[in-house]
């Protein structure tokens, strides 16, 4: 019989169920909040439910071989979830374990931007590829790196922390509590803030001038842009002018083949990728120049987070 | 019978030839200038005779295995040393090939801070370890990162160029053609450039001023600090702060169990390693903290190159 795997995507708002056979078609999916519930255990129980509700009702056609999850600082190494304030579970959550005893399978779990690096490997552009990076641009900025063919994830399970690199020195503050991550100046609210920096810095006229900071989405920014508003241009092209000085130390470090970009900003081939590219270039040891490809992940518009966590047990176990 | 391979390092001055049994002693080396030879052929030929010397003075004992070869821009893909500017050599020399054809035996060449990395892993202080950097600080900087056991080289052969991330936009010029790489500020010669930067914006008195730049030495400046002079104990503690930026950024991408320094200035426990781990501690994002070791190299005191260059073959062949 054919096997498939569900892959479950944690987010802090919602969780996404799907389950995966190994062409990478999502037979069938479910989506149910992530917090709200009397305890923890209730949404365990209630995701635990819908689960086995699809696992059976495929059961005739598909030998169900594992669940792979995404998460918030989830841990490949202990299965756990380990400090993920988002989330509002207790500090150190054995997620790995309490699906494998409800399930009794090999369940196997890591942060949403390795799966991601992993969905790419299996089922999206980076297959046949052995070394490349998927950055992950949504309210922060999340990475894989994959080298020889396998994912980084370092000695304690938590390497790929891209998004922490320190690009200013006391530069803008961060979740982190640290000061000039890269995560502070490109990713979703990255844009957001160097708009309003620019709205202070410069004098151009902008329609921006009359939104407030809570109410402006980076949606909203390249709408903008689209319009010629010189702010959102300028924040646009200095978010990839940042970004490109990160990606040209990473790949002296790293020498990947490719870069897939994934989340919102990605989307903007002519804002985000096109200047992008030109400044990478730019930055880069002669070594290294014209040979990276930087590209929009081919999950971008499938679910790739679903498809991600469940490559996280097609890459374990054999077809 | 045992086997051992031979190992050369090829520096820009002088190669060294050592005869290595696997565990890791050396049982016979010769040393020949790199240079000054009528044409790249004599070179290789007294080389090799060189080669075919050990080999045969202990054929009786050991079984020849393999060569491995550290040398600048050597890449291990190709088996070619790529545009080596130091060496004089043409553009392009497929040396595996040419030493493959004279020993037929396995010949597997990298860089030098790549085969220091391997020698670390197999002879020195990261045996066990799968995930761990070795930065080597001499006229440059040089890096070889191991993730998941095995030695990062990305898509192109050159991964592990530490020595040119760019730490300061607009900085010292480097060799490479671009400014602000690290190796300018992260090295002996980059040291040096500190001490002069001092001499110029500080009125601290000291004995450096008296001495020209071209006869000023990394070590020199290490004697100072040893008096107490305070150019040259600032300029460590400059030197460290650098570097300990970029390792906390390099720690957070992939997140190594160690990091193992080599080279002359790495000697210095007072002035560099301990301010150095203070400062990677300070800039480290809080779930790395307290978690990664910063250390000599092992193989400081030991011919390290040689052994390096000897384990590209013994991480390939089964002993």
């Amino acid at each position: 019989m054919e096997k498939a795997v569900i892959g479950i995507d944690i987010g802090g708002t919602n969780t996404a169920v799907g389950y995966v056979n190994f062409k990478g078609e999502i037979i069938a999916d479910c989506f149910l909040p992530t917090q709200g519930y009397q305890n923890f255990n209730f949404y365990i129980d209630i995701l635990s439910k819908e689960i086995k509700n699809i696992i059976d009702k495929f059961s005739d056609k598909y030998e169900f071989s594992g669940i792979g999850i995404g998460v918030p600082n989830g841990n490949f190494y202990t299965g756990k979830v380990e400090y993920a304030p988002n989330l509002g579970w207790e500090e150190e959550v054995n997620l790995a374990e309490i699906f494998k005893l409800k399930f009794n399978a090999p369940v196997f779990i890591t942060n949403d931007a390795n799966a991601a690096a992993l969905g790419e490997q299996i089922f999206g552009g980076a297959k046949g590829m052995n070394d490349f990076i998927v950055i992950t641009l949504g309210t922060g900025l999340g990475s894989g790196f994959v080298a020889n063919g396998k994912l980084i994830y370092g000695n304690d399970g938590f390497a790929g922390e891209l998004g922490h690199i320190i690009v200013k020195e006391n530069g803008r503050t961060c979740g982190c509590g640290r000061k000039g991550c890269l995560e502070t100046y490109v990713s979703a609210t990255g844009i957001k803030r160097t708009v309003f920096e620019l709205l202070a810095d410069k004098n151009f006229e902008s329609e921006i001038r009359n939104i407030p900071f809570n109410n402006l989405s980076s949606k909203d920014i390249y709408e903008f842009a689209l319009k010629g508003d010189k702010i959102a241009l300028e924040a646009f092209d200095i978010t990839a002018k940042i970004l490109a000085k990160s990606l040209a130390d990473v790949i002296a470090i790293t020498s990947p083949e490719a870069i897939f970009l994934f989340g919102g900003l990605s989307n903007s081939e002519e804002f985000l990728l096109t200047p992008l590219r030109k400044y990478v270039e730019n930055y880069l040891l002669k070594v290294f120049q014209n040979k990276v490809k930087i590209v929009k992940s081919e999950l971008i518009d499938k679910n790739a987070a679903i498809l991600g966590a469940a490559s996280l047990i097609w890459n374990e176990i054999t077809i």
